[in-house]
């Protein structure tokens, strides 16, 4: 799977090693006689290439951060800042402010001069230093405005709608005849993205997940009947769920987006809420917020000004059901609801995320100086890759049921899957 | 001010040291020939007495936690078993079992054998591992119940409330003809005990707070215009607003129950808020839940199972207000509102916490062994004291507005004092 | 390649899901047709079986951790005790205590019956409940315990030198016909076990390098002239290093065993070391405790318990050199060692870890009683995996040099690759 | 005890609040007829002044850091700056560079000009932004260096010796007829300074190095006869280490520099490690740096560049004298050393240090502009005071062995206090 290149690459590379453009990333890993062969997709192994398209001396790059926040995105910003600076020898760095509204000259402000000094000690914070937003931007202001500052590359630090926002502005920069490369780097906290076998920001949100969960236990499990119900990430895949469950090894009762589940009923979720707080008198449950979305009646939906469909409130929803469920039963208990995303997104990464944010921002230099575009960094079987846009935006990554992750929630927390069913 | 005791102390203390009885604290120390002296309330100096009422080897006692989470519950509990056990040989120790509600052998459970076998690791952890309720007990049930078992000292883990019961439990017992040694922890995360500097789980829960708003304030600068308001503990004081204030810095207006604010008009918080985004395009609030009552109407009074009036949702209330606010003003920001309290009551005492809580509860054992009754464990002037229940409950401590405290946050946030008034 | 069975599976699996027997992971992954094809290496695909060897209600397995401490031993332990137990309703379970001497009755202790209650809370501690230590035991009276002792299984939890002793163990019980399934778990914090790309402790190690990497930044920034030297773990092999070093982004020089470097000389890494501090008045320098064996004398080689090579002293050894050559240069600095190694391998597993540990501990139980025994839980291409035991200890894992993580950390140092040369 | 003042103060403060130069604190709080009284010493409270001797639009402060790292010194750092600037409206701030070394021109660096940018994030970092140095200046130079850049008020954050320099330069300052302010903030991680209820960092250190014995525990309780040695800071006052045992419960044995004790012997330290190590197959050892000087010859005496006499290394003493006692015992079992101080001193202050550190800088400030001089900020019985240098430089504090924090050391370890004797 080839990654469309701006032409010829004529410069040679200052540094010493280089990967070939002819290494592949094999997608299937495991072989089984009786299983059909899947359709094999070959990746382009990510590295430094022996020969770059632009001329350091006078290549100008921009950044820019949308979407919600991630442990790490100052890493990331960090990372491609001197890998430029110091690996290419590349001076001119604008920090597009607030997402791909600071593409627009009428609505953003001015970008920001990226340096080692501005960049210095950055990483250690969490958020993002060029600020971000959601909401798309009128790619031909956009690419005016690219044009008119002779940005040579776009680095596009976002999610899915982020990343066909980068593919709409490299289009139009192509009918402009502007030679543009566009590297996006894969954001989303959800950990949900294709060809991305681990985002960064994850490992951390799990991290501080489990803290959530630790003070839940303690709440439910200090009084009787304790009743903790917390509130997750995870809109369309429950990997930060199925993480801190397996963490923590403190909750009873995982509920992902991907295993949709019955409420009412003695094969419902709610009665064996009961046989748990009657037997133990106490419960831990742990929710994504992109669970149980059946449950709710059509109509209502909402979106955000991503353009992403809203999850409709489980959190609260589940936690009438429960209190309403409880008094009709005639069951005292203390039930605490927790909702701990923001306090969860917003820390600085953890030492693993950091590793991987400075793995994928250099990455996408590479790509880049190499005069790739229309690619995001991918990250499977170990391996750093390039995805093209329109693959990695073309399918979602969801929790396999069959996997270690699944399977060690249903052992960690005992839950009964034939409880659960459409 | 003297203590009350039960008799005369015949037994020897094993301890090599002693405080006498006649050591007291000055309630004053601070003076000023142009100031009117204030009335002098001289205070038991707290610690081991040279002779006990109580005989080691026929003693038990009972330990009882009653109201919310507080870091450092089993803190105490343990430095309880251990001086009881180690320090003057007591082998007969009883946890009863969810607060108030252990005591009354129809609704609670059967009590704990305390050993320090069973305390070993339980100050590593939040909580109480003796659990905790809200809520009075029967007290001639009660009463029966010690005088059955036989229990000669009764440890008490609680706020206001709980203290009160201690001191009818003590009259009670006292009507039966049971000489009964009631000694108090104060246990208020809001350090709004008079009598007490510093109650235990205050340090940490300031701690646990700084890091909340630090993520609130890494959202609120991570976009344009960006609001966070953080909801904290804090009834009737303001002292975790206050300390979480001056250690953060990052705090632009703390709003507590000891100063009313008026909302609207030129000079209410709303405009000065509205200035502060304008200039600096972010904002973060601290608001103690007992903020601003005065802006409700009145009716709707609630109170909890232990009667204490509930704060009104000044969190909520102030949500509201503020999206509305900016709305109108067509001023287009990112609002984020976190409730960190229960993540904050529940993780375990930081080692400053830890310090206070074993001084607390092996004073308390002090004036229980020899035989004092119906007091609670002070600390002033970096002093342990025995205050009379009847003394510590009749009044609050609330932030003194021309204290460091309250300067400092007026210092940090740089908020105009004049733009609040009633 | 196939795993060693002890006969025939004939019971069947308690698990809802299974893995095939025929499932294999590729060995190599990336492609490109100028490379000669390595020699494709086909592990088995780690997972629950369809049948088992083992009758659940007949079964008795035992436990035995070996060797240095690591983070998520505990985890490990809970883990396998907990799917023995819940996963397939094995109810005894021994713990060996204190390592392989636990194995003797002469010289250890009464090994400890596990149960689900012994081992709720230990993954919320460091070190191992089970204790460990360093050296053999001798094959036969071990062999003989577990024969007594009617031991079907036996999970060991150690390095290379233990994962020896477990195959020594298998052998034996094969001469007396003993149907005994040894089944390891890889331990190492240095990361360098081949078959396996993260073994569990590594980036809890990592984070916790980080801490005492910034304390040793902070107090070389805040003196004129501040050196300051971090001596890690890594006998063979820098990924500790190199992941400190990438995640911290504040090291000026990482030295592992994989690169040996020149000492003296306008080139060496003292001239460096007084350029770095010339110029900017700070310097951290990171190295592994295996690195720069080379500029040792031969001779004086010790050996620990276990046999392995102790390395050679470089932490001080570059101390008295650096302060020799400063001394010398006439260059005022202020030199502070740090040593923080025990620290970091005692503290509880970060969640990542925790996760890492509870997949391989439950694939250790599905392996086991299978009936699989002579193999070591593997993980590849993020996929666990049988490999047997002579394979895992016949070669070690070292940074390759070309990788993202040294590549990594000479981007992130800035340390000239040229200036070091065996 | 009055302060010196620089004469009239003139000038309206813009602060709202003022503390009357007529209020003191008591010394003595605790009242016993049987006593006899000690001497009574009214310090001054500290706190903003109604009047002030120096016109804000017309002052040039200075401020320096000396000694040794603690957690605070940027908060500290960065109180002076805000209420200097925001509270005052002062706008020349230099912050002299390395210590005293920055007095003099011929051996530091320029000095920097301290600004709210400046200093807005400093107080997350540990270490001084400052830099900081051991050793004298010569006075002469100094204030030389003060007059000629126009220094009024002089800030000097340091320990006894600092504040003794700080006392040299006033007097040279006077006698060359230049108005300056020294006003001292006082620092010390061992917290021994008399007139100073508690210093900041001392706390923090406190919580640092429980999770330092938390990881020796760790390591003792995981191998049969584990025995960990802590040396952990306290040159002449054990309060770290009796407040890292009380909070740690995990200590066995406290040694600190007021408590000499016998080493040999059925009565002596190493026949009791022997007897707890045989009864509990573990112990840990917390040692000050200044404990067992008396164990040492005479002779051998080194300084610092500050000029204090440096401890002899109890550490690595006790070490060698446990190894070979239990070696001739014949008694296996498994040292480790543990030397935590460099990383326990470099990290960020905790929230309670944060808060501390404030209200020492905002009153040092207070205290300078309404021209007092020669004072150093102390801290008694919750109240601010200043303190004249030469009171505060004339004593030490040191551990009361009957106050709460020893009697919990003894309780906590059960350490028997008749095994020490000197």
């Amino acid at each position: 799977m080839n990654i469309n290149t701006l032409g010829e690459a004529r410069f040679p590379s200052p540094l010493p090693f280089h990967v070939s453009d002819k290494s592949r990333v094999l997608s299937n890993v495991i072989v089984n006689p009786d299983v059909p062969v899947s359709e094999e997709l070959l990746l382009e192994v990510a590295g430094p290439r022996e020969r770059l398209f632009f001329d350091p001396k006078h290549t100008r790059a921009g950044i820019v951060t949308c979407g919600g926040l991630c442990p790490g995105l100052n890493n990331v910003i960090r990372s491609l800042v001197l890998e430029l600076h110091h690996g290419y020898g590349v001076r001119e760095i604008l920090g597009f402010v607030s997402g791909y509204q600071g593409l627009d000259p009428w609505r953003g402000s001015e970008p920001i001069p990226l340096t080692p000094e501005f960049v210095e000690d950055i990483h250690k914070e969490g958020g993002t230093e060029l600020n971000t937003s959601r909401g798309p931007v009128d790619i031909s202001v956009a690419v005016d405005n690219l044009i008119r500052r002779k940005v040579d590359i776009l680095f596009v630090i976002g999610g899915d709608g982020t990343q066909r926002g980068g593919e709409a502005i490299l289009r139009e920069a192509q009918q402009r005849g502007h030679a543009l490369s566009v590297v996006g780097v894969p954001k989303t906290i959800d950990n949900d993205v294709a060809f991305v076998s681990r985002t960064f920001g994850y490992v951390t949100a799990v991290e501080e997940a489990v803290k959530a969960i630790n003070c839940a236990h303690t709440e439910a499990h200090s009084v009787h009947n304790g009743i903790s119900l917390v509130k997750i990430m995870g809109r369309h895949a429950g990997f930060i769920a199925a993480g801190a469950t397996i963490a923590s090894q403190d909750v009873n009762f995982t509920l992902v987006p991907e295993v949709p589940f019955v409420l009412e009923g003695e094969d419902g979720f709610l009665a064996a809420l009961k046989r748990r707080v009657l037997k133990r008198a106490h419960a831990v449950i742990l929710v994504a917020e992109g669970a149980g979305q059946h449950l709710f009646g059509p109509g209502d939906d909402q979106y955000d000004a991503s353009g992403n469909l809203k999850s409709k409130d489980i959190g609260n929803f589940l936690r009438e059901r429960i209190e309403a469920y409880f008094k009709a039963e005639d069951i005292p208990n203390t039930f605490r609801y927790f909702d701990p995303s923001y306090l969860i997104r917003s820390v600085p990464a953890s030492a693993e995320d950091a590793i991987l944010c400075d793995f994928f921002a250099r990455n996408a230099v590479h790509a880049a100086m190499a005069g790739k575009t229309g690619l995001v960094i991918g990250f499977q079987h170990d391996t750093f890759t390039h995805v093209p846009i329109e693959l990695i935006t073309s399918r979602k990554k969801q929790l396999d049921l069959n996997s270690p992750a699944w399977l060690g929630v249903l052992a960690s927390t005992g839950q009964k899957f034939a409880q659960f069913a459409v």
